[in-house]
Formats: C-alpha cells, structure tokens, sequence
C-alpha cells in the first residue's frame, strides 16, 4: 500500500507548520504531486469557519467541536479526497488528533465523542502516517510566533496537550513518528523527519534513490 | 411534569415564524416568562453560522450538517438552557427535527448519523412538545414569501422534508401535534394550534382560565 496521506500534529511552538512545508517541498524534489494543506482550514468555507471560530470564541466547547468538524468535512470533500482520488500526497498541518487533544483531553468533551465527530467529518478517512513533533510546552511557547487562543491558556494548557497526543499515539502507535521537536534547526529536524518518513514509506524512498 | 420548551417544525411557506410569535405572545399575556427563538440562528455565533451557511452553500452535506449541529450547541449551551433554568417558557422556530427532514430526508445523510449529531449539539436536551404545521409542498411554496436555498429546490424536495417531519413524528407520536396549515387565515391557525396545545399544558390551561 502507498500511504500518501501525511499529518503533522504538536503543540505550539513545535514547529509543525515549517516542517509540513519542508516535507511537502521534498516530496516535490521527487517528481511527486504534493497538495500541501492545514486545518483548521484547507477549503474556502473551511477557513471562514476557522475565522469565525476565532472572531467569536464559542461559549460552548460543544459547538467549537463541532465548528472544527464542519471544518474537517469540507476540506476532506473539496481538497483531501479528491487530491488522494488522483493520487497526490497530502501533506496536512493538524487533522483529527489535534481535536483528540485538543477539544477531549484539554477541553473536556468525552474522548469517544470527538472520535465520533471525527469519523463522521472525515467520513472514515483517517491519515496514514502522522509526525508527532514533540516539545515540552515552555520551550513551545517561548518559540511560538503566533499568539492563538489557545497558547493565552499557558503552559498547563499545553501540557495537557500534549498528554493528549500521546495518548492518541498509544492508541495507535504503527501510524505515528514520534519526534523530538525542542532541539536542532529546523533545517536538521526537517532530515530527521524525512529519514524516518522514508523508512514508512518504501516505494518514496525508491523514487528517491533513483532520482 | 410541566412542558417549557416548544418547537414548531414545518415545510417552506407553513407559517412557523408567524405562529411561533403569536404563540409567544399568546403565553405572554398569561403572564408567563417566555424566550422566542429560532434556528439556525438564536445566539450571536449560531445567527454567524447561519449567515456562513447561507453565504457559502456547503460542498458537503456533512459540513453543512455540523454546521447546523455546532449553532445548535451554541444556541443551546447560550439561550435554551439557561432560558429553560429560570422557568422560562422557550418558544423555538425549528429545531431538531428539521435537521432529520432536511439534512437526512432530503440529503440523503443516515438518519442514525444525524440523530447521534442533534444528541451531541443538544446535550441530551429534547422538545416537550412540537408543533408540525403540515402544509402540502404546493400550497407552501406559493406561499413561501422568503426565498432560501432550500425552496429553490422545488416541490419534490419540500415533499421529502414533509416525509422527513412525519417519520420523526412516527417515532414519537406524543411529543407531536400535527396541525393543517393549508387553510385558514394566520389567526385561526393561532387558536386552533393554542387550543391543541393548551390540553398537552393543563398548568398553562389553568393560568389561562384564571387570567
């Protein structure tokens, strides 16, 4: 099987969003169709929802679950599946595990309900491999660039997480690469990810050795 | 048990939002506390998702039905709940059920699915009783002074969203009161849906007589 469906998922400041760049720039080095996305967003209505989201602060965790998932509905119908359907890669900035940590072990809601809401939204479709960048949260939140809501709520936030991260990885551990995120540039960490990629990903590798 | 919360479901063009304020007006004058609400919409991100919806016409009918499901939690987790907690009366136009006729009768999404969706929003919380103004597609759509994205679908689709209300109401006959909105002027309809609701309200009906 050819896994062409990539997540990168971590807390703030882990870097992700530079490294789903620098895979999807190395895919691409490869000859290989690479569509390069983020959630939440990815689709147009997709990111007005991720505005709204932002712009309104929804009083109920409930309801900004379910935003998130709206979200992932549409990006899934418009942009990932159809870019799997003719055979791209999708190289994606978050997906369904940063709603396990994010909305169940941060916010509350019961983790077999967001896992629920999540195969509901992607209609089943779940990533094939995903990169865990993993940083402790006061060295994330140092070198977080973006002010979000969500890095306002501090290191205690983060930390939970982070928990929830490792939690979704244990559940499922052949899917994921666990990667130490708090040292090296990102250029030496974007190599790290890339080796260990490779290694999951056999038929890449052999485009890449003889290209 | 004393029944608070009120729905009004029906097809386009079956005068909802008309009997929805004369029956809260109705409440009103017996001196009863009373919310009047509607859907999608009823708190300021569920009115922000409504207009979302209306502006971008999802290319997916799951997002479009989280959508709906993430203004509901809002509209209920910021206005129904707390409404409902005071002892207040809530008078609702559309809720729940509509999301069966619409989002799985007439788009096809399971009903299952949908139900397990409005369980999630709603938190558990179910209409005391449900006004179904049933009204035959024709008749609806002459009527209809508002054009929506869902009359533009025409006569067979309203007729779906018809069998849509009057599957839900099969399920649950006592929660329903199916009225005939095809005949007779705003007003009648107003007592007849008065007098039909006042026997399901014997503590209101008691108010009423003693006012």
């Amino acid at each position: 099987m050819v896994r062409r469906f990539i997540t990168l998922e971590g807390g703030e400041g882990s870097g992700k969003s530079t490294q789903a760049r620098r895979l999807a720039e190395h895919l691409r080095t490869l000859g290989l169709d690479v569509v390069l996305t983020r959630e939440p967003g990815g689709a147009p209505l997709a990111e007005a929802i991720r505005g709204l989201v932002l712009a309104h602060d929804p009083a109920s965790p409930v309801a900004e679950c379910l935003l998130f998932a709206a979200a992932r509905a549409e990006h899934v119908a418009v942009t990932i599946a159809p870019a799997l359907a003719r055979g791209a890669f999708v190289v994606c900035d978050r997906f369904t595990d940063s709603t396990l940590a994010y909305q169940s072990q941060a916010r509350g809601l019961p983790w077999a309900t967001v896992k629920n809401l999540n195969r509901i939204a992607t209609q089943g479709l779940s990533p094939d491999l995903t990169v865990l960048l993993d940083i402790d949260p006061e060295t994330g939140l140092r070198r977080a660039t973006e002010q979000t809501r969500f890095e306002a709520e501090g290191v205690k936030f983060q930390e939970t997480v982070r928990r929830g991260f490792l939690k979704a990885r244990a559940a499922e551990p052949k899917r994921w690469l666990k990667i130490d995120a708090s040292k090296g540039k990102p250029e030496d960490l974007a190599e790290q990810v890339w080796k260990r990629l490779a290694k999951k990903l056999p038929k890449i590798q052999k485009e890449s050795t003889r290209g």
